[in-house]
């Protein structure tokens, strides 16, 4: 199934949040213009803002507030991604030069900013102080999530919880924030919010597992970035844990980060994760996660977006890119 | 007059202000604590909360609110702060080696972030939306302001229009912000808003002209940095302007510009302005806009505040660093 089936019952809507985003490039200053056109017509799916506008539509779905929202979490999405390329010096991402390699590193720092303070306002022309709050607060746990990555990077000490962690922190936290803020916006009650709340948390940590199988068996093509980046990065992610905890003494990922023949040594990390069972095994995990995404799902109104969700969280496993 | 006469009307609650400084501080992760220790105990003067204190004297002086306010403008600077570092590559600030240099400068964007973030979190809990709204709006102006800088560095055909509008996004609007935001939130009448948020805006580009004056005149002892930086950097200050308008032809600036013998051209530039009449030219513009600032103060109540902000003023002239 195709992601526009999955976001059928929020479609047109959809079309109109890609109009809001051209509006935000709409500025005085030329330069600003281009950054802003530039980091905003990349072509991503849209998953996150998909999320809001879905979680908005059990109750009173209020269109103006929640493509405010849902223009927002996408804007956020953007600025992490700019300063992320700025910071891991990532030179292609969706098969096109990155901000920094276009212009350079500090024209990305202060676009990312740029673009949180957009978010910023737009959440607070929502006039909902709640979510606004949510907003900081996830900045702050994005912020912190990645630190405590920069931190062990290349560190080969770090059990599972720790990569949950992080992982938690840099991608499920914005995934929680996308269907809690539409909960919140469309006056769902309390158990309501935590369930969709709960399903965002849970879909963004399976989300990012896959994303971190797709860095070992994915091409490049379809990524639209290098394989083997979180390895280069210094970042051990789920399968490089389970290939270290399978081969403890002589593992090429133990080289890597020790600097011998990084690229050589990446290569063989890449091929005993493909050639192994260890990608089943972290499917299974990224598929658990999904399970619990949709668990309490039920506790919902039967509407068009529910099943959309239950759609969206199988489409998430099975992705390609 | 030492600048804690000025804050004497407020003098207390600065001191609760470091104290609720120390307290963001506080964080589970003992990495992030190190960061924000060292980030916030740089020992500033504290001029920009002291600005949104004193401004919320004239009315209704709600402290809890305006000192979440205060702590927000000063981390909100110190993240500006934080972030400038790193994108200059600068070793040392207020006599002290900075996070890019002590950690790296992807540490020092994350911090930044973080910064940022808090500081959002402690605006909404002023529960104001109109200082929120301010808040995200200051930080687009800024970013903004800084990629304008960015994109003009190494560029010598500016105009004097071209530089007030740098300084007055990058510097004038947080002044300007932390003045606004305490007239706000003592429910100031409009006009009194008004009169505080151009008290806080002129104030801010007097401030900026005398850094711009300092990073000629100062020495590395009294400015905690470098002296010469902002034409290392490629930044054409009023100063610099001035000289190149009086040598068009040969000139010392033209060939840092051109990237000849940087570092004794940067002397040579510094010696001509030390030794002109510039640096008291651009003292005359820099006591002009303070004498604007304090222009229509007379529509304030008579308090202490009204008399410490226009000993302020004095101050930010007078200052040495």
């Amino acid at each position: 199934m195709p992601i526009s089936a999955m976001y059928a019952p929020v479609q047109e809507d959809l079309a109109k949040l890609e109009d809001r985003l051209r509006l935000v490039s709409k500025v005085g200053s030329s330069w600003l213009f281009k950054l802003l056109e530039y980091s905003l017509e990349g072509g991503g799916k849209r998953v996150r803002p998909a999320l809001t506008l879905l979680s908005g539509k059990f109750y009173d779905y209020n269109l103006d507030c929640l493509l405010l929202m849902a223009t927002a979490v996408e804007l956020f999405h953007t600025a992490t991604l700019v300063h992320d390329d700025a910071i891991d010096k990532s030179l292609v991402r969706r098969g096109r030069p990155t901000i920094n390699s276009v212009w350079d590193e500090d024209k990305a720092v202060l676009l990312g900013n740029y673009l949180f303070a957009k978010a910023g306002e737009l959440v607070t022309d929502t006039k909902n102080l709640r979510v606004v709050k949510l907003f900081t607060q996830t900045l702050m746990t994005i912020s912190s999530g990645e630190l405590s990555q920069s931190f062990s990077a290349f560190n080969l000490e770090q059990s599972l919880q720790n990569y949950l962690e992080r992982i938690s922190g840099k991608t499920a936290s914005l995934f929680s924030m996308a269907t809690e803020s539409g909960a919140i916006l469309s006056q769902a009650p309390g158990k309501s919010v935590q369930v969709l709340k709960e399903y965002g948390y849970n879909l963004g940590i399976a989300f990012q597992i896959v994303d971190d199988i797709l860095d070992f068996i994915g091409t490049e093509e379809e990524m639209g970035k290098p394989i083997g980046s979180d390895l280069a990065q210094g970042t051990l992610t789920l399968p490089a844990m389970i290939l270290l905890e399978r081969y403890p003494e002589d593992n090429p990922i133990k080289r890597v980060f020790q600097g011998e023949d990084k690229q050589k040594n990446i290569e063989l990390a890449i091929e005993l994760i493909r050639d192994s069972s260890i990608v089943s095994e972290c499917y299974k995990v990224a598929s658990e996660y999904c399970s619990k995404a949709c668990h309490s799902l039920n506790l919902l109104p039967d509407i068009a977006s529910r099943q959309a969700l239950i759609a969206l969280a199988d489409y998430i496993v099975d992705r390609k890119r």
